[in-house]
């Protein structure tokens, strides 16, 4: 497929992707429906009024692109999502096409907009799906000969998050205050986190909602969810240590999560599924994945950048890991947190947890990278870290990439302030 | 104050206390805001028509009493809560009332109304705030010589709670599936839970917004905080055991949390206010109370139900509790809650964790009155209960009485289906 846009063929936002997003520009000012493409982006709104989708949305249906959140579309069902983004691949490669002439007036460069939160994020589950890194985290606070918890390898152990606090890529992240307990000591303390952490994650976004008491297999993923996003889970390791018994994280994460504007769908990720891990024992009945290739190659990349003053702000590639790391798959985590009847609703989120993969380049924490702070991480500028400091950037990059076919995600990014 | 409406003595919902819900009608069909009033509600769009507002909400203020959650109407903040309040007591009190003559069209039979949900919940937590109920649970599973864990004096230990699931006071509660670990066995089996068990709980709702980033205090609760509701914090304590390390809570509770539909104003509780515990070690100062009274005194009682057939519909009252046995207050909870930068919302909802007191008839779980499900509760039916059976309704009951005022929530009632 080749468009009448020039898009650079290292492009994240290549004709195959059509990730969706909502944004604004000085002159858009209400954030409204986007679609990236190249260094642009496709005004859906201005789109529709050129009557592309007449044959399958109404005039209320049309609508949906003016929102500020992309919920409403999203409710329209899975038909819809696949509708329009192939008549936009149609029209961005149809040199006849009715969004060529005066192309302006429905694109608008990344560099103009603002983005913002794309969905109305009604609950937040957070998994802990990668085999590695609960193995790791095991090894550092428990048994490195049973690193794994009795549940872990039966079912995907997960939590609630906090929806308050997840913002868009951009965001800054105020060091959280809390209650530590200094090493050796037996009464806690009150001050800024001192082990500031990220996370290396992915999310993917509810599509479909579901009635109360009702549940969902391995084989209603497809239908039920609509895309992808990358997901830093920002976590303060010395508060979650000391408040995480019996209960489960809490402060130690609530402070703010980021996510990456762009929410690819599913549909543009499907070239590049693969095969799962090989679970071992069988998980139950209700766990039993009907896809062949329930897991997906995905690229994952964390940056981190130095911030404060001077030549330090070159960033350091310390580590790069694959959605493909996931011992449970992602329809086994919905199968899983509807198998009680739990409700799900279009615009929830669940991510997946840390992804690190078996080697120490790929792990997805700087907890795992520094081994709990005492193996400090080099910086290209001559710097280490253990954890981060107050002006440090994380960056996270994901992509997917196949036979010169890329499908990326853009960045999520966030600096840490004071 | 007398009002010229007919109220009992015993009503829940005396001239004292006016809480707020969301109720329809066969004939007002749309959810709209009401005030419980004796065995009525206050249909606040038709009090509003009467322009008994006009001084201080504007027509398009006005116009929050037709929205389906009370959020708008809260966001309008303390002072017009306040009004609207006082307002509707001088008019309920006032013989020659503008909502006396015609009183059929702004009064609605409470027994011809279906309550429902009261706000749209963005986010909900669960806290673990009584020193009873956190004893009574270690003791049974971990060392009844350290029944409580390190850090449970030094913070009120919290988790995020599933916000999707909560639902109105008369909803039905499906048994849950999941896994769960049979006694002595090492291998998980999956089933409907055989440990169904309810959690005597009230929640506070937010009033006031907050952006992320900063934290509040102890002293800016009653800014904050609109109201409270009873809450059931319905528990299946086999998949709770079994999935619960490291994270915490997760299918075990969220498939379903039950409320009250009225929403008590914190004005209201305001003359039962009491003193808090004695709390040693003294909290770290971010949590030191500033209210000489931060604790309330609400008595709880709750009822069990048989349900399936034959004459055992009797209600047996199984627990008599009290907020008072809170040790963490609820100003504590918040200003813990935000302390990390942590935002709030309006509409969160906050609650107390299971409200267990120091005797046996005052525990706040079938859990801890059956002791782990090995000493029966006796019914006055003749029937005995370790946990709850398909059929079975439970019914909390909460009230604040005083010198023959009575502020009452009503109660939040949920049935057992298979």
């Amino acid at each position: 497929m080749l468009s009448w846009l020039p898009i650079a063929s290292a492009s994240d936002f290549s004709i195959h992707n059509l990730p969706f997003g909502i944004f604004s520009t000085a002159n858009l000012s209400d954030p409204r429906v986007g679609v990236a493409i190249g260094e642009q982006i496709l005004d859906l709104a201005a789109v529709a009024d050129r009557a592309v989708f007449d044959a399958f949305l109404t005039v209320e249906q049309r609508d949906v692109f003016r929102r500020t959140y992309l919920n409403d579309f999203i409710r329209l069902g899975r038909p819809v999502w696949q509708q329009v983004r192939s008549v936009l691949q149609a029209e961005l490669t149809d040199p006849e096409s009715v969004l060529r002439s005066g192309s302006d007036q429905v694109l608008v460069p990344q560099a103009n907009a603002t983005m913002h939160l794309p969905v109305q994020i009604g609950d937040y589950t957070d998994f802990y799906s990668s085999i590695d890194h609960a193995s790791n985290v095991g090894k550092m606070f428990r048994d490195p000969a049973n690193a794994l918890l009795p549940n872990w390898r039966h079912l995907p152990v997960g939590y609630h998050g906090r929806a308050s606090s997840v913002v868009v890529s951009g965001t800054s992240i105020k060091r959280p205050n809390g209650q530590q307990l200094p090493k050796g000591e037996v009464l806690p303390v009150f001050g800024a986190s001192q082990r500031l952490d990220f996370e290396l994650e992915t999310a993917f976004v509810v599509g479909k909602d579901t009635p109360l008491g009702t549940s969902l297999t391995t084989a209603d993923f497809d239908e039920h969810v609509f895309g992808m996003v990358l997901f830093n889970d920002w976590s303060a390791r010395d508060i979650q240590q000391w408040e995480y018994v019996p209960l489960g994280p809490f402060l130690g994460k609530s402070f703010g999560s980021s996510i990456s504007p762009w929410v690819v769908t599913m549909d543009a990720l499907a070239p590049f599924r693969l095969a799962g891990y090989v679970q071992d024992p069988t998980p139950l009945p209700y766990l039993h994945e009907t896809n062949p290739l329930p897991n997906l190659d995905i690229q994952l990349v964390v940056g981190l950048t130095p911030g404060a003053g001077g030549n330090g702000a070159e960033e350091t590639i310390i580590s790069r890991s694959n959605q493909r790391f996931l011992y449970w798959s992602q329809a086994q985590q919905l199968a899983h947190h509807t198998v009680n009847g739990c409700n799900i609703r279009v615009g929830d989120l669940v991510a997946s947890g840390t992804i690190s993969g078996p080697d120490r380049s790929s792990w997805g924490s700087m907890l795992e990278l520094s081994w709990g702070g005492t193996e400090p991480i080099a910086l290209v500028s001559g710097k280490t870290r253990t954890f981060l400091q107050d002006g440090d950037t994380v960056t996270f990059h994901g992509y997917a990439e196949k036979e010169g076919i890329r499908v990326g995600f853009g960045a999520v990014s966030g600096q840490i302030v004071p």
